[in-house]
């Protein structure tokens, strides 16, 4: 088994199929996809909201520059990473994990401090572009298992961030948003895009090997 | 299908197998995935670097401080991305494009102007934390379909970018090291990690639903 034939099926679908909704299962199985994806330190320094309520989408079609995506989705999937690494967050975490498996709770005491130490000398700024980069890789794994769901997605970062997160009430919760990821189903007639050929960079020029 | 078993399977790998090698067609196809995982507008500013030279792999370890993994996996890849976004790169991925698609030359012109003007009015080092952020969607698709493949894989970011980046002679090919996968097959007798229990932010606490 491979994925090459889902990740040239897949494309940055410019035209939902309204009509057409995600079953639950599915949408569990993205939003599972993204809680399994690894992360720096293990930490998962962001959040997953799934938004279903229209009204909602409809508000966030201005934010998002007029692209009607948002709206006409299924389920818009937006990622919202923390703006700061704190010593409590950072705990939060470690005592899931020390519970999990059954270890003790100062297990990861020296661990727990470097990074609390490494973070908490670094402006918020610089912390949340790192949480930021993380929600990326998540993004990929949510991709690929809409892919082979079949399942259409968009990879958005074209969105006002500090609107959606006045939207979302966000800066309340200690997050920012950084990406949306509407799923659904394609307008088969209607998506300009979807009949065009996938183009990269040719294998030549985009890898480097040395032996 | 889904992924999730794979995505369960999947871990940080944290001793390698030295023995064992991962087949030139499984390393194409996670080359492959990397390749053709989605980009900010197309531009996949990143290469791609793959090392199985063992005398290179060596010096990458106190780059890593100290972690064998980088010498001992089968193949290192190292994501690089591109140190400013310039006219000639857009250029460049959109002459490629039309080519592929038949298209006019002009055909994207209005577009490519728009790039320009976003990226060439900020500074480098605001573009290169945007390209940056690319090759961690790369990064996803590269360990999905390594896991597919039942091929181990270690997400790295833990290591002297700069350090690397001389190593390497990045900085005269306009590339700055972001991130390493390095792949291969677990030690299964001496990896403390792979029988620990996956452990995440539980649902409830992680994910937001807005109906």
């Amino acid at each position: 088994m491979s994925l090459i034939e889902q990740f040239n099926w897949r494309y940055a679908t410019k035209k939902f199929d309204a009509t057409k909704k995600v079953s639950q299962e599915n949408v569990d199985n993205i939003i599972e996809a993204i809680r399994l994806a690894p992360t720096s330190s293990g930490l998962q320094p962001f959040k997953v909201i799934v938004i279903t309520n229209q009204e909602l989408k409809n508000k966030i079609v201005p934010i998002s520059y007029g692209q009607e995506i948002v709206a006409d989705c299924s389920h818009l999937i937006v990622l919202a990473a923390w703006d700061n690494y704190t010593d409590e967050r950072i705990e939060h975490i470690y005592d899931i994990i020390t519970e999990e498996r059954n270890q003790p709770a100062d297990r990861y005491d020296a661990y727990k401090n470097r990074l609390k130490a490494n973070y908490g000398s670094r402006p918020a700024q610089v912390n949340f572009e790192h949480a930021a980069r993380q929600a990326y890789i998540a993004l990929g794994f949510a991709m690929a298992e809409a892919a082979v769901l079949k399942i259409d997605s968009t990879p958005m970062e074209g969105f006002s961030t500090v609107d959606l997160d006045q939207l979302l009430n966000l800066q309340e919760q200690g997050l920012k948003s950084v990406l949306m990821l509407p799923i659904g189903y394609r307008d088969e007639v209607n998506d300009w895009l979807q009949t065009m050929k996938k183009v990269r960079h040719p294998k030549s020029e985009f890898v480097i090997e040395i032996e």
